[in-house]
């Protein structure tokens, strides 16, 4: 297994130099990781993605003598820092929402308690990993809504922005609800389908796209979809296929389909729908590809298309419209004399503030429908009471308020690391991505629709907003000395 | 070192699979990588990377027997094919455009000539790396040439698509002309120089900012750069930096600055600078950060913002703006019968054709100034001949002509593998970035501009534009019948 434990900013050595050189590298303090909405992304919530490469990062995490040497070359650092490095190891615990679930801005998605010096260090690769699988999480999971119901391939890999973005990228593509993917590298380490036929080089191989659809259906008679674009679709790509699905119906096998790569998806699918259904080929599936994204799928299904199949490459592996997730890691309270302090960032900005003290996220669902009301981001030791109303209220606009009744709710972090020890069970993907399918079921259609959606509530107990107001209280005294 | 064989599209190796069974696996063929100019991309130009990934790749290529277990339980393939993946290697030709070098649309960037089973099963990964790291070498070229000479830090791991997205995009970053980068790894893996002090976290774990201050001071008296905007840039944080600086003064040492990391830069830097030239620090460096682009840096430089280093993050290691470089991968010839006939995609869109043959590229550079003049491809059996006049011409708009004088040139495709022997020479990171700044250098500032930049020429050997244009009429002709 890949040991990234070198992969961090060099400026999170440099602090925990600091904090053992200041003697409180052993202070305990709480982090939460989460995200702001950023500027370019139009989506309400994101699917969390991407713990279970965070899992393995912190259990892999080792310096090798090679690291140290690296390191002791930056003339940055003394010995006795040097030997802390060769035998440090992840001791604290942290908490997390499962993949797959819906998520929204400013809720932590992890929740890290630990000496300082071991939560400043793991920051960076822990944010690198779960904004991006996230994002394409995200994504995905936007171009399947787009889909209503239709398969999405992802098959971004040749753009994807390196190795592991087109692996990982696969993987989360998943977890947001794509049905397949083209790259057998993820296939084959999480156990999902890979899909795919053939390129337009294959027809160009051979003298004519006749002898390369025969050649085809021959070699793969049970998986024949053929791409019919690369001369002209429905004068000679569509003709063709029927002619080799006919030949291989007279040997005994039914036909997948086609694929079409360019030109105007709505009106050629169609075109070839007919052709198909006339043939005799009611059941063959239309795929349909080449630089969509949610919303030309939307558009295109509106006018009728009849595409049974989505390909979805660079819009999809890059979140070409918003390609960072902007997911940040803050101090949320420290330990002081053994007590568990709050701790926020103050700024003039609302939308910057954090949230301070030992958190948990709570989501409220309605008894009836099962769908979700709100979340609401607790203390950690408070306790919710399913038998009586609920006020909540929004945590600017505290005018804004809502009382619930008959609802139920769940705890949403889940204990990942305890005491260092790894209490997380690895989930199959296919699991994940049933899950979070059932999940984001349970919002209404107003947070899922892909332009403008309602804004889905996340607010703050009672007692939270109050810690939150006395720390900006008093900060503000403070400052005004 | 890491094996990357499976990371391939699916229906390369269905294409593989039906090579083989067609009898046709070993006949030679040309396969061309370029990039188009995508959409959203400003740059008339890019900065070529990747190529050692890419060795590394094609050296490393070689399925386990694990992998040939996962491809069994496809139910795909046959036993004779898995037998020849068990065996597989790269046998072939490769050339290429040394990482560094300014490249331009349409013209290849590789060119791999072996048996089609070979060939293409190799483009994914392929153009996955290159894809990558010439677009975010590219997008670094551009940051940097808004600084106008000020040094840029890369540090965007947090917000990268993934750890390869970070890895290899820092190295890429450092190939565009960053000087640094916050990547730990990637200084260790390359060679080059890694850069951070402290985050705001730093500050908010003490009890104020200045103590905050002195304790970063004390720890590191050679390296001592402030962030100063945890509180209040000019009220709080300056004062304490510059307070901290004499204390560091009166030690014997020397401060190195302050960072900037919100608030409008302009306006701070300025305040910033008389503070510090006020109090006898004239020489401390003020560095910036907070979102910023190539755009963002040059309307600050225009307005004379005070800033000597400048911190990258998001927008570089995403390239925000245009995410994905959408590089190809093409077919341009076959062997038949021992001869290599040129292949071309015809499209009603002459965008998209794609120019045939076995080809090279040739930089026409002027004798008198060094600055390249124009790039022309031609078929690879061509010769230039420095003492006659050369006319080059548009390949489109034919009439655009121009006759070439006291010119040098040199051919731009280097050898990396022949016959499957690698003889590609590994160059260390920091002398492939001192050759990329020296030939971007050669180009004049028209093709530089961040914004509308002029378009270089591209343009095709008077042989090469006649075989194209013969083939175009040929299959004019045939699809006429």
């Amino acid at each position: 297994m890949r040991n990234l434990t070198m992969m961090t900013d060099l400026y999170q050595l440099t602090m925990m130099y600091g904090y053992y050189k200041e003697g409180k590298m052993d202070q305990q303090v709480v982090f939460d990781l989460f995200f702001r909405k950023p500027d370019s992304m139009v989506s309400s919530y994101a699917i969390a993605a991407g713990l279970e490469q965070v899992v393995e990062y912190i259990e892999n995490l080792r310096f090798s003598a090679d690291d140290i040497d690296f390191l002791r070359g930056l003339e940055l650092f003394d010995e006795g820092f040097l030997a802390l490095l060769e035998k440090f190891e992840f001791t604290g615990d942290i908490y997390a929402i499962p993949e797959g679930t819906p998520i929204f801005p400013k809720e932590p998605i992890v929740r890290v308690k630990a000496p300082i010096f071991q939560a400043q260090f793991i920051e960076t690769a822990m944010l690198n990993i779960i904004n991006h699988q996230t994002l394409i999480a995200t994504k995905a999971s936007r171009v399947v809504h787009a889909a209503m119901g239709d398969s999405v391939m992802e098959f971004g890999l040749r753009r994807a922005q390196g190795p592991d973005a087109g692996i990982y990228g696969a993987r989360a593509a998943i977890i947001g609800g794509c049905s397949s993917t083209s790259n057998v590298l993820t296939a084959q380490m999480f156990g999902t389908a890979a899909s795919g036929t053939h390129a337009h080089s294959w027809v160009m191989s051979f003298a004519d796209e006749l002898e390369a659809f025969r050649a085809y259906a021959k070699c793969f008679p049970k998986n024949c979809l053929l791409l019919v674009d690369t001369y002209d679709t429905l004068k000679s790509g569509v003709p063709n296929a029927i002619k080799v699905f006919r030949e291989l119906r007279a040997r005994g096998y039914e036909p997948v389909g086609i694929r079409l790569d360019s030109g105007d998806l709505a009106y050629l699918s169609k075109q070839a729908r007919r052709m198909l259904d006339d043939a005799g080929f009611p059941n063959t599936k239309i795929v349909a590809s080449n630089d969509l994204d949610e919303d030309t799928i939307w558009h295109l299904k509106a006018q009728g298309a009849k595409i049974d199949v989505w390909g979805v490459g660079t819009a999809l592996i890059t979140s070409k419209d918003c390609p960072a997730l902007g997911g940040v890691y803050k101090l949320a309270a420290e330990e002081q004399d053994g007590v568990l302090v709050p701790k926020m960032k103050i700024s003039e900005n609302p939308e910057k503030m954090t949230n301070p003290g030992y958190k948990k996220v709570v989501r409220l669902f309605e008894k009836a429908s099962g769908k979700a009301i709100a979340d609401v981001v607790m203390l950690d030791e408070e306790i919710i009471d399913e038998s009586k109303p609920l006020e909540i209220f929004h945590p600017v606009e505290t005018w804004k308020r809502m009382t619930v009744t008959d609802f139920t709710y769940r705890e949403l972090l889940q204990p990942v690391f305890v005491e260092g020890k790894k209490v997380y069970q690895a989930i199959p993907l296919k699991e994940i991505s049933e899950y979070a399918k059932k999940e984001i079921g349970c919002f209404w259609d107003e947070y899922t629709r892909i332009i403008r959606p309602s804004e889905y509530k996340v607010d703050l107990s009672q007692k939270l907003w109050e810690m939150k107001d006395s720390l900006l209280k008093s900060n503000r005294s403070r400052t005004a000395k």
